[in-house]
């Protein structure tokens, strides 16, 4: 068997850049080295070729009525700049105390690599584990995976034969505590171009005299919040559904701090709607967030120019049962009602993603008829976690998105565990990104009893 | 006597960007070719050093009734970068039919040797001349002139015995139409930041929690203006004179075209406040611009980050009678008072410059007990003028700011007889800058009548 550690090194040295073409060759010796993995472990390995990047489909078959789990991954990350932020550089992985540190570590590589050993091991101990394994492993995640619709509605009639999906990409509150994910956010993400005089122009010469594109967004973007913290959009929240006693209580049992939270972020107070928790606003609520503006001039000092064009990229995120087509709508016709006279406005499509919602068994709002093997996963999962984890997993919806999570459910009809995996100190998205190597290790042997028990008995 | 554009040529080819010290020898090159043709013309000629680049100080002195008139140039240029758009290299002159091109041949090279070559030309045919000059060119224009004012002080107790200075460094609407500037707008610049926490933040796992610093400033910046186009500071346009008759006057016979200048900035519409034509905003009233705004996820697609910080650049210019000082204390409490809470804000200063008004004698306004010199030379010019070019000159404020010519007058009690000499066509600033030789040819023999007018009877 080989040493997980050294093969997420091996990992995370590609720069797999999936949203920049500048990382071509990271994005594909990322690919082969995973494909190469799987190969090696008796897996039939199909690179399924896209508009973009490849999905690696790898297949463990078997007999039919051996249950079937598919495992999702990426082996894409997000960009890395700013570079000079990093401690150690990006693509370079390296360990300092328990950690492992590098782009990627925790989002997605860790925890993939943790469930390709689990597997590992499971197949080693036993080659006959009557269980039908299918890794579904794509390299567009970090930019909205833009191919992954299309691979599913081809591949649908084979993949919708499966059981469930199992995964880790998403987070745990600390080192002790495993988080079953129960719900995602969705998204929208969008950029708006505000277009003024046909080139940048002398402040001193021309001031005053049109509206500045820079200030057009500006007055425009005011708009987008009302002073307490909500979208101040038309029908924003009209679908957004009530919260689940269960829920609360989950919520409860996290026991978040909000003075720990504050601190761990490192601001002075929190920004949510009056009677809304930092903790439910993040799960159980939309937002709109300006992920970046730019226009004019960016370097030291100042310089006195009009720019010709100012930008803004936003991203909503959405809660379970808010459709993202509908949002976006209402967001762009909102948009284009506050357009300022005097520049033109151009809104770009970025990329949509379904919210998730999943009910483990023996809750008020389980869905009837659940899926057995479905709640055999989640009953597996809730044993493996307390014998190792030492308690039981929560069950909480995140803040997250995993877009292709509620893609599954509405393409194949298959539901998702996702077993939380990075801790809120990995800095996933940031600089000095970093995995756990402890989680890694108790994540393995949860990963790998989970897997045993939904085998055939 | 000299051939003017052989001169011309000479000093064009010192590349003397003041702002880089790569051009170190180019800046001293420049200097020594403009004290040596000043020498060598029986000036007395003083270099004085300064922290960065020295000031050409050049006297012919004379008996104590006669006028003196100090003549303000610079010897430094702009950077010539991007050098792949220059049609002739950058620092090598090349005439191209009536237009001298390269960096510096308008801004300031041409017309300070227009003067000088004036000079030289009266001084051949009168060396008995009763006029006192004084030749002021400095070498940091093009850097904010940090060393004007702490030399201005030094050297007050002489200078200020001075009747007037007389110059041109500032533009034309075209090659008809001589303009002598009669306002320069004044200038505050700083920057706002705004901090929130301690890192970027995935915006899935923390939106919703905080104020994100794009919003805070988007929310403080959309307060700076009004909807009708004014800036919304209590108190900005108190001092704000009210715009005699006779200058609306001289702006009606300038004549410009909204059409046109709205095809020129390519642009559909103006912003500016009702019952204000565009000529009118941009000489007459203040702005608050912002020259460039900063944060977050600035590359291609997108990035769902919550940014650590954001930036925003602001620049106020500011028109006759207003105090820059007091401008900058009303903005920054005016910010203040509107900082959002959940993020900190930091004010960071840039420059100030002052606002400048002379007026012409005859006019409402003209301020009782002008000095006699000064009004001598605005008639002298007037005559000059309509004698050479055709036409009378037009007495028109502009929307830029030249701030040494408001230091002068603060520090020095001296007002400015402001030729304008360039043309819009002449790209100052930017790649194939150029001066019109046709103008250089008037502008030397205008400016010889008229310090021979101004010379004692």
């Amino acid at each position: 068997m080989f040493d997980p550690v050294e093969k997420l090194k091996e990992f995370i040295r590609f720069p797999s850049v999936s949203a920049d073409s500048k990382f071509k060759e990271g994005m594909r010796g990322a690919q082969e080295f995973v494909s190469g993995l799987l190969g090696s472990m008796g897996f039939a390995v199909e690179v399924v070729k896209t508009d973009l990047h490849p999905i690696i489909l790898a297949h463990r078959g078997g007999d039919a009525a051996w249950p079937h789990v598919i495992i999702y991954g990426h082996y894409d990350v997000q960009p890395a700049d700013p570079l000079n932020l990093w401690q150690s550089p990006a693509f370079e992985p390296t360990i300092r105390g328990n950690r492992i540190y590098g782009r990627g570590a925790a989002d997605n590589k860790g925890p993939l690599m943790t469930h390709i050993t689990a597997v590992g091991q499971l197949l080693e101990q036993n080659p006959n584990l009557p269980l039908r394994i299918t890794f579904l492993i794509e390299g567009e995640e970090e930019m909205g995976s833009p191919s992954f619709l299309p691979f599913l509605e081809r591949y649908k009639d084979t993949l919708k034969k499966a059981d469930l999906v199992f995964l880790s990409d998403t987070g745990i509150p600390n080192e002790k505590q495993m988080v079953i994910t129960a719900g995602l956010r969705g998204l929208v993400t969008f950029e708006i171009e505000a277009v003024g005089p046909k080139s940048d122009l002398h402040s001193g010469l021309h001031g005053g005299v049109l509206l500045n594109p820079i200030q057009a967004l500006v007055d425009l973007c005011a708009t987008l919040h009302t002073p307490d913290g909500r979208v101040n959009i038309p029908g924003y929240y009209d679908d957004v559904l009530d919260v689940e006693p269960w829920e609360r209580d989950e919520l409860k049992k996290l026991g978040g701090n909000e003075a720990d939270y504050l601190k761990f972020l490192g601001i002075g107070s929190f920004h949510t709607p009056p009677g809304i928790t930092p903790f439910e606003a993040v799960r159980f609520f939309p937002t709109l967030e300006f992920n970046g503006f730019g226009g004019g001039y960016q370097g030291e000092g100042g310089k006195t120019v009009i720019p010709s064009r100012a930008f803004v990229k936003i991203s909503c995120r959405l809660v379970a049962n808010q459709d993202p087509e509908k949002i976006k709508a209402l967001v762009y016709r909102t948009i284009e009602a506050r357009a300022p006279q005097g520049v033109k406005l151009r809104i770009v499509d970025g990329h949509t993603g379904l919210p998730y919602v999943v009910v483990p068994p023996g809750r008020t709002n389980t869905p009837k008829g659940q899926s057995p093997v479905l709640a055999q996963a989640f009953r597996a999962t809730d044993a493996a976690v307390t014998e190792i984890w030492g308690k039981s997993p929560l069950y909480l919806r995140e803040g997250g998105s995993v877009p292709i999570i509620g893609e599954i459910k509405r393409v194949l009809g298959l539901d998702s565990v996702m077993m939380g995996l990075f801790l809120p100190e990995d800095n996933l998205h940031a600089p000095n990104e970093s995995f756990d190597l402890d989680v890694m290790k108790k994540g393995i042997e949860t990963s790998r009893r989970i897997l045993a028990a939904i085998a055939k008995k």
